[in-house]
């Protein structure tokens, strides 16, 4: 410290852009909760004797188990000699086999190409064709890369401009995840939030993007709108108008769509379905469907594959003018390629065992298994959740969270305004502290000001479940009495 | 292409900063390579029945073969029933047995902290210390990333600045790694080259890294000195004198040191030895270990492990100011975490099995066996590659490749000229079509203008360097014939 004269990066010369990343609420709160994890384990008493963390979507971290069959091909791919072994099921060796086939040097630890292994990005783009209904996917057009997210920030830095008098915008909803919130910061651009219509179960209201692009003005010059669906935090799931009604306000005002749809698969309505933005699109005819530049996100870290930690997701590209798409495609080559554990995961999320294969009936089985726990949970969630006093939770439609308003008394907002904390930030805190329960503030997820949110993953365990939702009403009640 | 008007995204709106990333001819060529391997396959005759690529360092691909104990560890992490197997030894399951237990939920397939499993990033420290003799090592300085080069471009983004009339700069070689200069100009910085001297094998001279940063005024700020030791593309190892030149020139000029040290395992005279810039560092006093600002980088993808694939490297940073390694949080975390198999492979690296441990034999024999193979093989690329007229090549100590100058035959230089082709261009197509042989042209690497190189990799099987010497040797002198 004594020697900060001689340093020559201090705080004042970093990137700015950088310095305007926001602090997430979140850090903080992660921060107590591994201090009160380690006290815990040192043998502190506490009203419980674990933390529950439903802070992020993270099924692995939250009970869900691995799908046998995933895990069973990376293995065999990682450690070869087990192709050969017949304590897999026949169809996993198959699969194992032609796919380091498909690696360079027949090995998982070589590089791929920059957009992922070609024959897995050719089935993933088949994967998108019989989702789309027949609509054709090219797989020029698919990259993968180490995380969904992290093909978001390519195409955000493809994006910003920062000549001219006006910073460059990026229309996002208002909640929005807020790892969107701080990469478009970080990367030089303004986020101008619309806000979901949450009375109206989170419902995207065209009028909505209107005065957000209005009030853009003499601020940014917006060139893009980010949209996710199904909602993270909301759990909203767009209808086809609604999202018919976004394809035209992109195509009047010539903005690039960012489709976020890493939660797909997770769709909690017995009479609900996906529908993806190429989709509707196309669906929509050329004067849109020649036009509207799209791209589209999915994840292996999502769905019922949930493997977070092997960082895999795509973009599929749509309408992207060729001279454009080789600079694309050098945004992705500067990081090699995804790690190819993900990638392999990917395919096997969009090319799951099929009836008749030897895996199929226990890979059936457990997708289903995690399908109904979570439909029956989140139904459980919603009834518990809207019975307290002072919480209000719209209907979780699809995604992995839950993102119900509370209603905080006065006194709360006072004594949370005392403590220099937002009013939520002071419910999670304590929630964490008396009731071991690890959720995110909505004061992360620019939620419309004066409205406090807590953001709970639902892919979790039954027994998970059952004991967050314990944990949330025993302590609620007794917050609601304390500030009452 | 008719709607192309109602498009928002036309070349002219793309970041700037993206649109001057440099066109490398490596994509060139590399469209050729895939071409003629899909003519093969498809029954085309050829001089040669496959192609050999060695124009990127990646062990696997080029039929080195991976680390059984890694392997094993890796496939008991994703497959845990292996765990209770007695097909793998014990320590391969005590190894997997203890990682999993460090996973949250006990799953790879969880997220993990921004930089990675704390108990890993916490053993990687402890591999530092040892490697530089007891100097200490703080696990909150270092960062797991998917790569070395995605945390090589945070550290960047932190710097560039553009602000003010002069835009960023960087110190770089001539020749440099070619992702590193692509990452630059993709970030808005200014790569500012400083050239080694081949004719003193490639050797760092501190009078040219001043008349580089002279060069530079009028230009950009250099704020940043990028060095890569053992070098990429030179395999110049650099003595701790010159280390110590470099150390003394940045703290005077109050640069910012980026040490890319991922071939640190590649030491391949018999009398040399890996010296790290921290080490050199620490050992100068604390005039220079208490303020300069070094970033630190090592991969999973370089040495004995070599698991390209995998997508892992770290960071450790020094002396940096605790406001700013709160942005470097941030920049980190904005991509949730590296993969964790990879992360895996980067614990296994920095923490082989030891004498005693029932894995240690096969272990310590494998990484012998590559490590007698390549320095057979260097030798002999050394002396083939000497012996030819119009070649000579710098002594390899270190690193995964070789750099050797082609004096090309004024004919040859006319010719490409002709074909709009830069001449060493010309000369690896020609290799490519006639001698089925993938190397990496010196125009990709900043080379001194005027001269002409070819990158070729030297982490090959033996098999691979005897059948590329001869292809090289075979196509070179037909081709000094031709042009002669």
């Amino acid at each position: 410290e004594r020697r900060a004269e001689l340093k020559m990066l201090v705080l004042q010369e970093i990137n700015p852009n950088v310095k305007n990343m926001k602090d997430v609420v979140f850090s903080t709160i992660k921060r107590r909760a591994d201090q009160i994890s380690k006290e815990l384990r040192e043998g502190a008493q506490k009203p419980y004797q674990h933390l529950i963390d439903v802070s992020s979507g993270d099924p692995h971290a939250s009970g869900v188990k691995p799908l046998t069959f995933v895990r069973q091909v990376l293995a065999a791919c990682i450690y070869p000699e087990l192709v050969n072994s017949n304590r897999l099921p026949a169809d996993v060796r198959q699969r194992a086999q032609r796919i380091l086939g498909e690696c360079v040097g027949g090995s998982v630890g070589s590089y791929t190409a920059t957009a992922g292994i070609p024959e897995i990005v050719h089935r993933v783009s088949e994967f998108i064709m019989r989702r789309d209904g027949g609509i054709s996917s090219n797989p020029e057009n698919i990259y993968i890369s180490p995380g969904s997210q992290w093909a978001v920030q390519n195409i955000l830095k493809l994006l910003v401009k920062d000549e001219g008098p006006l910073r460059t915008g990026v229309l996002t909803p208002g909640p929005c995840y807020r790892t969107t919130i701080t990469s478009i910061t970080g990367i030089g651009e303004v986020p101008v939030p619309y806000y979901l219509n949450e009375e109206q179960g989170w419902e995207l209201q065209v009028e909505e993007l209107h005065r957000a692009l209005e009030s853009a003005k003499e601020i940014c010059k917006p060139v893009a709108l980010y949209v996710i669906n199904p909602g993270n935090p909301t759990g909203q799931l767009q209808s086809r108008k609604s999202m018919q009604e976004v394809i035209r306000f992109v195509a009047e005002k010539k903005l690039f769509l960012l489709a976020d749809e890493v939660y797909q698969d997770y769709i909690h309505g017995p009479n609900t379905e996906f529908l993806s933005y190429k989709r509707v699109l196309f669906e929509m005819g050329s004067l849109y469907s020649d036009t509207v530049e799209l791209a589209s996100f999915h994840s292996a870290s999502k769905g019922f594959t949930g493997e977070c930690g092997l960082r895999a997701g795509y973009v599929e590209l749509v309408n992207i003018d060729p001279k454009v798409m080789k600079y694309i495609q050098k945004l992705f080559s500067k990081d090699s390629c995804a790690p190819v554990l993900g990638q392999i995961a990917l395919d096997l999320m969009a090319n799951p065992p099929q009836p008749g294969d030897p895996s199929y009936p226990l890979h059936h089985m457990e997708v289903e298994n995690i399908r109904k726990s979570m439909a029956r949970d989140i139904k459980r969630f919603s009834e518990v959740v809207n019975s307290l006093p002072g919480i209000s939770c719209q209907p979780v439609e699809g995604g992995a969270f839950a993102f119900p308003r509370v209603h905080l008394p006065p006194k709360a907002i006072q004594k949370a305004e005392e403590l220099g904390m937002k009013p939520d930030t002071f419910y999670c805190m304590r929630l964490l502290e008396e009731g071991g329960l690890f959720v995110s503030p909505g004061c992360d997820f620019d939620q419309k000001e004066g409205t406090h949110h807590i953001r709970i993953s639902v892919v979790v365990s039954g027994d998970v479940m059952e004991e967050l939702l314990q944990r949330l009403s025993c302590f609620h009640l007794q917050f609601m009495k304390e500030f009452a």
